[in-house]
């Protein structure tokens, strides 16, 4: 009854690694795009049938996020937001004359931005598995901005195998009453 | 004094990606999973001595963590689980009246799951060393169920080389008193 | 008016996988320590030009954190870490009469320790690209101590290809008109 892929053991000569910056302009304080399409994108573009996407974002008030792109969960999001790290709280860092360190003229009040990056994260990976990312069907991936609108930078990097000719399905006990998926 | 094993760097062109989806039927609403033996045995099966795995829910309910099997400790998470974002909040992701977007027939409450699934993280990554994953004494990996019972997918990618032949130590000055450790 | 680097997709025969543990000795209950120049330096040796550089933890009470090192945020997340997980609380793991699992005689207090790591995270991966951590220019990498002073064990896994000369830069037509960059 399974319908699971096979384990597949893909030995190559064919490792590659891809790379690419995408940049963004955000356009709201707190706002969360849609980077899916984006990344599904440049993983076919590698030609990696099975290895990772990375995508991290190079920012320090921004994050990457993995869940369901439904409008109202976003409303929640950007509410919890607040619990987690309320913006209308004293942070230190925003104590400019405090500041022992150089800070830039465009300085923002920024410390809530900064705790919230720090809990979603700058960078998240995922699986790719016969030539697309290993996404379940509500995960959608998602740049968090925190602090915009600001000019974003996103680091892509795809890496794994490119031949498919050299992967070979296993059929171990366990799944030998599975039917057989080619690789696609 | 040092029990640390020398850096490695392994050279192969045995390079290797292995994958395998697992699936799991949970029994309660949030649920710690132990996944740590199965992922060590997929490891093993790769047969890959140096890279990473990476363990990825393909959910947006439920979560991937790192950290210590006590009982005692996992009933404190799921307390913390509440503060962080509590179950008896109306999330307007679960106003399904005002909702845009498609839901299907079995749309549950679970605007709180998707909050914990995004703070704790859909996917965790572990270096694997010497033919294993590189774990403390106290860290486990564990599925996170935050709105089941359900059927859950995992899916598991170990990348990195199997050539253990091709494997060199390295005995860079500061470690030259060091004993000596063979790739084992 | 593009600076981004253009897209690099690298084949190579020359994968490698290096692996380093670093060994630190914390001085507070809650300290963040700055990694960045340490794991710049492994990325260095081990020679890797594109690919990824991970790092992880190996306990139950530490984590790994990339954001900004400015040390009034620093004192910010010190608080936002009471907020989070209050060491003033008390948490089931802590009443060690009711425990069942093992505990050494050097057991602590430390819920709050391990709610915070789990937050937190224990590892996080970056993108390596032209041999350096595609890092952002206010990015650094901290170890966050969460239950110290102890001895901590720091397992680095830099992956990718080291083949320069087998790089080779893409211009698809929307990249057309930005600079050529080569590899460096």
């Amino acid at each position: 009854m399974s319908r699971n892929p096979l384990p597949s053991r893909t030995d190559s000569p064919n490792f590659r690694v891809y790379h690419e910056q995408v940049d963004l302009r955000t356009k709201e304080r707190v706002q969360f795009i849609d980077l899916t399409e984006l990344v599904a994108e440049r993983v076919i573009r590698s030609g990696i049938t099975h290895g990772t996407v990375q995508i991290q974002t190079r920012h320090t008030t921004a994050a990457i996020v993995i869940n369901e792109n439904e409008p109202l969960l976003i409303q929640d999001l950007q509410e919890l937001l607040e619990l987690w790290a309320p913006a209308d709280v004293d942070y230190r860092h925003d104590d400019f004359g405090s500041r022992k360190s150089p800070f830039t003229m465009d300085e923002r009040v920024n410390g809530d931005a900064h705790a919230r990056a720090i809990l979603l994260g700058c960078s998240k990976s995922l699986n790719v598995v016969d030539g697309r990312i290993d996404l379940g069907r509500w995960q959608r991936i998602f740049l968090v901005e925190l602090d915009g609108a600001r000019k974003r930078y996103t680091s892509i990097v795809v890496m794994g195998v490119t031949d498919e000719r050299a992967s070979r399905r296993e059929s171990p006990a366990e799944f030998e009453h599975a039917p057989l998926r080619g690789v696609s």
